[in-house]
């Protein structure tokens, strides 16, 4: 069985250290990837902190990768010996439900396996995420990376770029869309690129002036405050789409007065609270709250292939995985523009 | 001016008294009707107590009319004198605007002018409602009430049956769709028969077990418990709709989970309270939490002609004006079913 370091959270809390563990043989539909990147998401935060419950340990974050293909399985039919790749959040799922059938795995109804924290189909073996050296997966669950795509900036894409992309064309933006984006975060930051690539006219909503030129460069054409009165005068009923990327409790009520009649307030975050909600704002113009998780893999593809050919990827700050604890801290205030990714040279 | 006899609340929360005021004269594009019948919805009750701001008295409820044309002005090209015809909750709107254009005058962006309640264009015009013998409105705003209706038990259609037709149709509720309404009351009851005659398998998720026999009887094929586990064990991700007419407190997030990916619940009602809402739901099936408010004067006449090819009514306890302040009491208990129309012979 293929051995592989990593960097995994032992408890709880803890700090991450180096750890070694095997990884299953490939088998015939399976890919074996030389981890070359992993991205680091807000969820890998709040898993290796058991923030969501049920957490298990040892457990290696990570569902953020890019690599290149170093073993196929027998029938493997999509890839070969150094191919580059990608591995989002999922590895697996039913694939015999109607949302597996529609393309849709994160959605699955028996819900799908997770790359890290999470049990294979089994029910047993726990999965391990992309803070490692190789990792096996799936044919079906691995992505393809043109080369047009710089790898490193290329790995939050499996992750943050299809949560975006995702409800973006869920609610159908494109040319002529106003859509605004509030936080400008590691997910706030694909939105505002995703939207502005797709064509829509793109407003950032942030919590201060900080972020103000990124914005811009990032693509947003205006950027206004969440906390001035006359952000709510100018774009009343103004966007056909808000996807909210802030975590921090907000009055919610006031926000989606800014959408039009007919349009969605997104969710893309788990905040820990629920926020209350009054009727007055859906009903006044038949808007909606809702909220998307991810992306299929059929999506996740078309959303590479897009970002190959418009030239999207992301803002990234690369690190050697020692410095994971300290990316974790750095995230809690803030402070990344717009996401790390560990440079997983570091580990061999 | 025709002067016409009505009941009015005097002032907030005092009973409705005998009320004698004028209409104004029919213009070219206006039609005179001679009032027969008047529903009574609950929103007479929170606006003659004034629960929700801004009521001027005195006030004459009523937005669920039908009468006959007793008078067009001389530029009236859809109706002549003795046409039944409805009036529903507008009577003017902006017709400019996007909404207009499209036949949403509800969402009028300059705010449509309700029956009662209300100001006329002008800003001074007091508009009065259909507690009253005759009224005066803008052919625009008239609808045709096919001789297959009977005229009493159309009435609540003009608001009870849009406000739950609109959403049914703009989810595309239709053969094969599961719907479920939440809470058996003067709109409840009419989304079960909307619903069931567009072809969808209806349930009624209700408090009690108070109307089940009613329930079956509308059309409902099944009828559950809230306050059941069973129910949400039974009917986890089961329904493409709810319709939620409650406007007590509930736990939103609970029955969210009831949805099917990609389905919504329809907020009908405005509570007084907000409700939190927990984005775990939301964003775990991609479903929404949205409003509707009535619908559009195109939309309530393809919903009256709807209802009369199907023989879809409301279910009504006629009264005469007299009894309204005894209604009001018995609304408030739910005891009522399922709608109080007046009948304005009792009023001359």
């Amino acid at each position: 069985m293929p051995s592989v370091n990593s960097y995994a959270a032992y408890q709880a809390k803890e700090a991450l250290k180096p750890y070694q563990f095997e990884r299953r043989e490939p088998g015939p539909h399976d890919v074996m990837i030389d981890i070359l990147y992993c991205g680091v998401c807000h969820s890998d935060l709040h898993q290796v902190r058991d923030e969501w419950g049920g957490a298990t340990f040892p457990m290696v974050p990570g569902h953020e990768i890019v690599g290149k293909v170093s073993q196929v399985g027998s029938e493997v039919k999509k890839f070969k010996v150094g191919d580059s790749v990608g591995v989002g959040c999922m590895v697996d799922s039913c694939q015999e439900c109607a949302s597996c059938g529609e393309g849709l795995e994160q959605y699955c109804e028996k819900g799908f396996v997770g790359t890290y924290n999470s049990k294979e189909r089994d029910g047993k073996t726990s999965t391990q995420g992309g803070y490692s050296t190789k990792i096996v997966v799936k044919e079906d669950f691995v992505l393809k990376i043109s080369p047009r795509l710089p790898l490193d900036k290329a790995a939050p894409l499996l992750c943050a770029g299809i949560t975006t992309y995702s409800p973006l064309r869920h609610w159908k933006v494109g040319p002529g869309s106003k859509v605004a984006v509030m936080g400008l975060g590691g997910l706030g930051h694909m939105a505002v690129k995703l939207a502005a690539a797709m064509g829509a006219e793109v407003t950032v909503i942030s919590s201060s002036n900080k972020k103000k030129e990124d914005a811009h460069r990032l693509g947003a054409t205006q950027y206004v405050l969440g906390s001035e009165d006359e952000t709510f005068k100018k774009y009343n009923r103004y966007f056909d789409l808000i996807i909210n990327t802030v975590s921090a409790s907000l009055d919610l009520n006031r926000f989606l007065g800014l959408v039009k009649r007919d349009g969605a307030m997104v969710l893309l975050g788990i905040p820990e609270r629920p926020e209350p909600i009054h009727p007055f704002p859906l009903v006044m113009g038949r808007r909606s709250l809702a909220g998307s998780l991810i992306g299929g893999i059929k999506e996740t593809q078309e959303m590479l292939d897009f970002c190959a050919e418009k030239g999207v990827a992301s803002d990234i700050e690369l690190i050697p995985v020692q410095k994971i604890n300290e990316a974790y801290e750095r995230m809690l205030k803030g402070d990344v523009r717009y996401r790390f990714v560990i440079d997983i040279a570091s580990l061999k």
